[in-house]
């Protein structure tokens, strides 16, 4: 059976350019780039490295020196925060975020919290958005950090970041954005938006597993989240994962020509999916904002009526694998904390899917989809007390 | 030109079955474990991770659920330390160490006496060894946790760690060792051992790089380092790096199998080299101690008169890539902490070069290696102010 995957969300699969561009960094340039004054094999592995840096940088609108080396998003989200809060206590205690982010940013500013930091929490309205004027009113002279995602990965809600980034400049505020969902899929430039920290994950744009980046503006003060031997500047510790690094820069590279494309060509194929959907089961309802203005590979819907895991077993038996919320909480008892927080009643909490597409998706993946979804909602209806009938 | 590859305790060539092994994971079960119950490919990638858990975990005695996969060994150690001392300050505040631990382990010990711990030094002699006496008359009621390497990666002295582990259990105290350097190399047993936390690294044992575990016994109260989803039973954050853990798993396999033999055979040719070196180089000075009370594939010797950069250079020159210290100290104008503290003199602090064997070398090497040595050597010495010949 052919598998129609839909949960690029959570993890891509890696494109063969990738791993063919990563392969010889297993078994030919081993070396560690640590000792490259004397070695020249170290010193070929570096150069690769640093091409990898300048790739990523390139993507995102930084300068290679600003691009630091991680084993993933939430290691970037750890450093960002808890580096900047440890470093800079003198200029305030006071961190800006929204009940929507993901938990790599969640429970580290819990973490705070318990150390003295106050976090206060933006309202966001029933789409999931930031009101860039209400971050606006929550800023004193003792606020630190602004942290606010780029874009949602659950509803894929793409948040007003160069606003809020204006913003933060204006106050001379840090303004740390996790861009896990967005980097290589649309357009980011840190210096037009004012960002002063971002986290990226080479897993969620076709690269490999446990590697990502942080970006830190130049000046910026902050302390290693990763103490060590001083690698990377001595902001993060620990032998370069050189096989890893070599395909996030690839990726970066790759992204970098050919997301704008791979971008339309998802989101056409994400817009007649939900159309079908739409005309053809009764009661589902989008969560989260209007196809403009959320990631374009992004569907995230209540079904009235059914539950959740149970629909995805069953699409599972027949090749299609979906989400049912962020792949960090799948298994978990509680209701997602985004679709809480945007006002979900309680009774659906367990009733929306997610769906999310990436470029090795195609077009002729829609029906089977559709069909499937349709035939499996049927059924699961047909046993749910809870379903009253549609239309 | 063939390299002669001498640098194996900053890193190894993958081993072929490795990369075989890891290879499915990029491109066909690439899907993210923590969907495992509602979709049959993360239950097949879960299954694979499993079973890297369980043979890591036999590998060194552990039980699986002890296994918690990370980064690396700097994660491991960071994760360790930082996250004993946040999870039991009513325990206690002082800690035990050494001087000559890995910057993995002193750094994170320096943040932790910012906050407010105490760390005691317990001395090593000149070959590098900790006195298990001397350890217990360190300990107080406030000890919290010894953190003692199990051997070292500059002069490879294998430490009393089961000794240590006894004292510790003996007087309730966390025994956490850095054993990224003997992991896959020589038999551990963490219950033997009385070992509490352990950590270890992929890349130095021919597993791919960016992966690494901390072992963490049954029961001990832990805070976690990487905080995020809640991964790992919530000890370690962040999505599975699945291709670098299976590629750990399969390390530890073929480690557990084959160990013993390569062991056999890495120190046969240590062995010889070293009595080559010896008897063809005049003032040549073993760093660290005797043969037989040291890593299996490390050779670490001060020699006379040359300093260590140019002679790596000229060794580089003609295929043959060995060490100036650790890895992560390369390139840096600071002496060896690790020299210093067994007292070699401040005159011999750049003049020691590091060796390290690995299951990849040939006996056929030994005669270039030595030869070429012989060469550069005698070069550096005629240009040598310091020299003033030898025997």
């Amino acid at each position: 059976m052919k598998l129609i995957y839909l949960d690029n969300a959570a993890t891509t699969k890696v494109d063969e350019r990738i791993i063919q561009k990563m392969f010889p960094f297993f078994t030919e340039k081993y070396a560690n780039p640590a000792t490259k004054w004397t070695s020249s094999l170290s010193k070929e592995v570096d150069f690769y490295v640093e091409q990898a840096r300048a790739d990523v940088a390139h993507l995102i609108g930084a300068e290679p020196e600003e691009i630091f080396f991680t084993s993933g998003g939430t290691e970037s989200d750890n450093t960002a925060l808890k580096g900047i809060a440890m470093a800079n206590q003198e200029r305030g205690n006071e961190i800006i975020s929204t009940k929507i982010e993901h938990e790599a940013v969640l429970k580290p500013l819990s973490t705070l919290e318990r150390m003295g930091f106050v976090v206060k929490f933006v309202n966001v309205d029933k789409y999931g958005f930031v009101d860039p004027d209400e971050v606006k009113k929550l800023i004193s002279k003792k606020t630190l950090i602004i942290s606010i995602m780029h874009a949602n990965n659950e509803i894929g809600t793409i948040e007003p970041i160069k606003e809020i980034g204006k913003i933060s400049k204006e106050n001379e505020i840090y303004f740390h954005t996790d861009a896990v969902q967005t980097v290589g899929h649309i357009r980011i430039n840190v210096k037009e938006m004012n960002i002063d920290l971002l986290s990226l994950s080479a897993h969620k744009f076709y690269g490999p597993k446990g590697v990502g980046a942080i970006y830190i503006r130049k000046g910026t003060k902050i302390k290693p989240f990763m103490e060590g031997g001083g690698q990377e500047n001595g902001i993060r510790s620990g032998s370069l994962n050189t096989t890893g690094i070599v395909g996030l820069g690839e990726a970066a590279k790759i992204a970098e020509k050919e997301m704008d494309s791979d971008d339309a060509r998802i989101k056409d194929m994400r817009n007649l999916l939900w159309k079908k959907i739409e005309g053809s089961i009764p009661k589902v309802f989008l969560n989260g904002p209007q196809m403009g203005e959320r990631l374009s590979g992004n569907l995230n819907f209540l079904i009235e009526g059914i539950r959740n895991e149970p629909l995805l077993v069953l699409l599972n038996e027949r090749g299609i694998i979906a989400g049912g919320g962020s792949a960090c909480s799948a298994g978990s008892k509680e209701p997602s904390h985004v679709l809480k927080t945007i006002g979900i009643r309680p009774e659906d909490y367990f009733s929306s899917i997610r769906i999310t597409i990436g470029k090795f998706n195609s077009k002729d993946e829609i029906d089977p989809i559709v069909n499937n979804l349709i035939d499996c909602v049927k059924k699961l209806r047909e046993l749910s007390p809870f379903w009253k009938g549609g239309e």
